[in-house]
């Protein structure tokens, strides 16, 4: 293989494992990865030490000399100041990480420079470099899973915010007064079309009695079983609990869409994360005509291209790549 | 007076009234200026008429040469064409505007170039450079009036979007299946925090019995007499009716800041138009305290200014010449 691009590697911090990838942040190719649980209850450093190993890894397995690398770029699930390279608070892992010194830890280890990012920011530059926002110039990218974060591509470069928290869009207003988010405040897209909020909305109704094959799968000896597998299976077999759940969610799906394109006018929406891999277009068709009733600028119909995400659960890794070459070469 | 900047005219073309100004772009400091009635009912060729008229005496009063003029810009009260010149639709100024190629047509007039641009965006563009968003590299701008406009500037450039229709703030939704909204959806800001908005909450009271020192000027022989001086004088005494009116616009509109701040995490918010040239910071106090409620950075409580818009009428105007200039000397 001719490794000729400018290489880095990605990772993806995530609250259950680690994924690192050596990336030819010009083509988007993956020339070696590694993969190993995170163990949160060894808290920042020890999870840390296991970024070092799984990394080591991934550059042993791509055959690639280290002094061809140009850097490590780390998506991580929370705030983070990427100017002094901290986590500001990681939810999901534990308090451990309140301010930690992510970047300089991994570089004094590493021996390599090391840029961190919120972890949906960097899946939105891998969608947009190598998967289904490529060659748009202005892109919005929604991941929804467990919640709902998102990415602004804007002249084809991360708009990151002045204070590193732009993208909050699974905390953007829908229904003033609304149900509970997971935030603390009310009303927020996350509370009605995240995967959460498909689940809660199965449990209410089969609390108030609706019958729905879902019914006995919900918990099992205090096990919850409400997988996505489950919920999908239920949706496709036309389980009205299932199906008016998943319904509501792609309602609020596509005005949090309208909202982006009202206000940025994105030459293409890109949604991603655990919900979409599962069911791919088949959920986005409903949302693009829920997000359509809403634009004012009615051509925008034709022209919106809300698509799904392409590269799975590589586009952080991928991105993170991309975003570390440029933070380090170009400063962007 | 050492007129040394950049020089341009800048035009607010309004449903009722013309405004030209000699612009220098690199101050905002206004050399001349004219101002006459729109008189829509003669349509798309008439009033262009009556611009070119408008523009010829602000240059008569400015005493500069012509030849020391860079272009025109024109702020305009609809979607445009900004590449083709063209108007898309001027709702409020009757149906002969549609399509209609107005910078050409001004161009053979004024034997100048001339870039056409949505008013409320240029509105933004004049408050970022020389009103209450000066130094704020990214900032959104909100103009709350019979309608509810905005403009998004990011790296110091105004944002059009993909189609040209970026910051359509108004018809961001804030409670889905909510208010019907002038566009003829549901739900949307504008049908929450305009003036309109204000006004309808007020009738509805009123009409519903509520007291209110409002419902005697409601209306006099088939006139409208619900003004906005006779709104602020009722809130000021506080007429219960006007204050209720008045609190749940700005609870909505400190929603969607709330909103453009989760998504883009701009420097600074800027807010203006009729309702808060009129009533002043006081009306953005309890707004702030909204806003900041949904912020899910809680650090932007401290860190993001939401301030009143400084130029009053003039912001289009100066806007639009210093985007004429921006636009015919770099593509901006």
């Amino acid at each position: 293989m001719a490794k000729k691009g400018k290489l880095a590697i990605g990772v993806d911090l995530g609250g259950t494992s680690l994924y690192a990838a050596v990336v030819d942040t010009e083509t988007g190719q993956i020339y070696g990865q590694a993969k190993r649980k995170a163990r949160a209850e060894l808290g920042a450093v020890g999870v840390t030490k296991r970024v070092v190993k799984t990394v080591e890894r991934a550059i042993l397995r791509s055959g690639v000399k280290r002094k061809r690398l140009i850097g490590v770029g780390v998506g991580v699930p929370g705030p983070i100041d990427a100017e002094g390279g901290l986590v500001i608070r990681l939810t999901n892992l534990g308090p451990t990480w309140d301010g930690f010194p992510l970047a300089q830890t991994l570089e004094r280890r590493l021996k390599l420079p090391v840029v961190i990012e919120n972890d949906v920011n960097v899946g939105a530059v891998g969608e947009h470099c190598f998967g289904a926002g490529r060659g748009a110039s202005d892109m919005v990218a929604l991941f929804v899973g467990t919640g709902l974060g998102g990415g602004v591509i804007l002249d084809g470069k991360l708009r990151t915010g002045f204070r590193g928290s732009a993208g909050e869009v699974g905390h953007m207003l829908l229904r003033a007064d609304g149900d509970p988010c997971g935030c603390g405040e009310h009303g927020h897209a996350e509370a009605y079309a995240s995967r959460t909020a498909i689940e809660r909305s199965i449990r209410k109704a089969i609390a108030a009695g609706e019958p729905s094959m879902l019914a006995e799968t919900i918990e099992v000896e205090g096990r919850p079983l409400l997988t996505s597998k489950y919920i999908q299976r239920a949706y496709e077999a036309g389980d009205a609990v299932a199906v008016n759940a998943i319904r509501s969610a792609q309602y609020y799906l596509g005005l949090l869409i309208a909202d982006c394109v009202n206000l940025l006018d994105p030459e293409a929406v890109v949604v991603g994360g655990g919900v979409l891999e599962r069911m791919g277009d088949a959920y986005l068709e409903p949302v693009r005509g829920y997000a359509r009733q809403h634009f004012l600028n009615k051509h925008a119909m034709e022209t919106v291209r809300i698509v799904a995400a392409e590269l799975g659960d590589s586009s952080g890794a991928v991105g993170a790549a991309v975003q570390a070459v440029r933070r380090l070469t170009d400063g962007a």
